[in-house]
């Protein structure tokens, strides 16, 4: 088999088609005698090209028009202090609701510049659970409440997002933006690591409502202010070409699918598929509690763990690739983002039944 | 013709054979039926590639021990910021030096953090000039002396590096790295975006003195942290990982070239050539002094500026392009980086004769 089923966590599997069209193009890209990453960002091809992502991502998104659209560099990382440095206003304090490493990541970092006010935290329950977002008391003194929408190394993921809150709400969607329709009207900022379910990594996704502009740390220079970057159409120097070139054609894919509307049907019908073989059965187990657990990342374990490394090799051997659980917490993990087709979890979930039926 | 020479200033031309290896594997990549961009930057391939670029760099411009390699995101622009939030330790002021658009740009952006002593400047030569390095007389207040090695835009390089300095030196080596050979233990510091002699943009190379590390500001979070990217191997995060596959591919291909030493001659050539051809004519002109000419961006006029369209596109026509000069300067400009053959300039030089015998 030329391509295998590739579960990785991110950087994840590109729509086969994407990849093909890149394939063919990659020497000589619209007639110029060149490849796409050799012309400059000030070309006119190079600049429909950004023209085309932010475009077709504000319509798959249906985001306002009071929204700025940027593609950042630093992933999500980054964002965790390019977030305070712009939007933290006269303010020194944040709100912050703890549900996995990627949340925990982001108030650690977000503490080298605000007092962090932490909301709720599930740690307690080692991230298997979910806080009611709507029971929660937040702080008027607060800039904003930052929370991660999907964490993909435990696998947790809110069934709706957080809307009955005062201040601006900040989420981090890296691992699911894309995955399924939300109203982008409730937040105040959303941002998102491309490598997931936008395209490759190097591009950072940020969409910020405008009223939260114009109140930069002075010390924060051109190429992390939001407000500089959106005049320049995210251009203050040159961006990731090729990682944006990528990202079109995936927008694209994702339009001929028929958007996030239908790709969620699928998305939905992929994880309840995987579930309900796990739910099934008594070898395999997901700890999380069924109204948390992720439509992108599924991790499980077998009851006997010393059955890991045989179930890893002889699914690579039918193809099945990247299915190791984070080095943090063992077990296995299956990202089924969206390039992931049905077919692949079909065939997952063929080999987890064959595997169960040998060694269970 | 499938290929074009291409002259742009940046993101500029890749050597064609690192582009067919690319095209070659971009479905399945090592026999792992995906490609280099699907898959994990904890990966044992994947790290292999990010160890290669540091070795293969190590080698090629002899870094010594004592410093630490880096590949980074956010361009040229980004170390602006990411300079003082490392180095400036408990001081508050910066030796600047002002040739050309780029270290303008710099010493804007580093006021952000630091009071700026202007230790030479040659704006009033509309930067065709150079300042004599050694002859210039440095604070000892100051944190570091920052300055750029090679100005895309105005067309002036450096004889020869800045050595004779008691504080760190800084410097922009984005547009001339890796093109001829020098002694990086004279220096505290040296960045350069990726995308004109390393490979595509989305990366950017620092090196950086051991001994100049431990002092960030408290509020620099590890993404941009020098200390902490060193010692995770500059993966806090997920990195642009095509971007360093293709980097790792170049330097590959820049070895086979025979390292800095050889391609050093062939630039050299490449230079003495074009402004050969324009010296010896009154049809074309060079603004810049001798002794401050680029080897790597060679801007150029015609008398009758009328004509510049005209040769645009006839040079085009010949499969020449991208020869317009910066938006900000007019005229035309020839970028000959490492990646651009001998006689892709021969092809240049052959169609600026006919031209000026036709048109002269």
């Amino acid at each position: 088999m030329e391509r295998n089923y590739n579960f990785c966590a991110g950087p994840s599997t590109l729509p086969e088609s994407v990849l093909k069209q890149a394939q063919a193009e990659l020497l000589n890209w619209q007639g110029l005698g060149a490849s796409v990453m050799e012309v400059s960002h000030r070309s006119k091809e190079f600049e429909a090209v950004v023209r085309n992502c932010e475009n077709k991502m504000r319509s798959l998104l249906n985001i306002p028009e009071n929204y700025k659209v940027l593609f950042l560099q630093g992933g999500g990382f980054g964002q965790f202090t390019m977030i305070p440095m712009n939007i933290l206003g006269n303010k020194t304090q944040i709100d912050a609701i703890e549900t996995g490493v990627w949340s925990g990541k982001a108030l650690k970092a977000m503490a080298h510049h605000a007092n962090i006010n932490l909301v709720a935290s599930t740690k307690e329950t080692k991230f298997t659970t979910l806080p009611d977002l709507n029971a929660l008391n937040f702080s008027k003194d607060s800039a904003f409440v930052h929370y991660c929408d999907n964490e993909t190394i435990n696998g947790v993921e809110f069934r709706a997002p957080l809307t009955e809150c005062e201040t601006p709400v900040v989420a981090d969607m890296s691992s699911n933006i894309l995955s399924r329709a939300f109203d982008v009207s409730k937040f105040g900022l959303i941002y998102a690591g491309a490598q997931k379910n936008i395209g490759p990594s190097g591009v950072t996704l940020v969409i910020v409502r405008e009223d939260l502009l114009g109140q930069a740390d002075p010390k924060t220079s051109d190429v992390f202010n939001y407000e500089v970057q959106a005049k320049n159409m995210s251009m203050i120097n040159t961006p990731p070409t090729f990682s944006l070139y990528m990202i079109d054609l995936v927008l694209t894919w994702l339009q001929g699918q028929g958007g996030v509307e239908a790709i969620e049907k699928i998305n939905a019908e992929k994880a309840a598929m995987l579930y309900g073989l796990i739910d099934d059965s008594d070898f395999y187990h997901n700890p999380v509690a069924i109204d948390a657990r992720s439509r992108m990342n599924i991790p499980f374990t077998i009851a006997n763990p010393e059955l890991d490394p045989i179930f890893l090799a002889k699914a690579k051997e039918q193809g099945l690739i990247n299915l190791e659980g984070h080095r943090s917490v063992g077990g296995m993990r299956a990202s089924i983002y969206n390039a992931m087709p049905l077919e692949g979890v079909r065939a997952l979930c063929e080999f987890m039944s064959d595997f169960e039926k040998q060694y269970g």
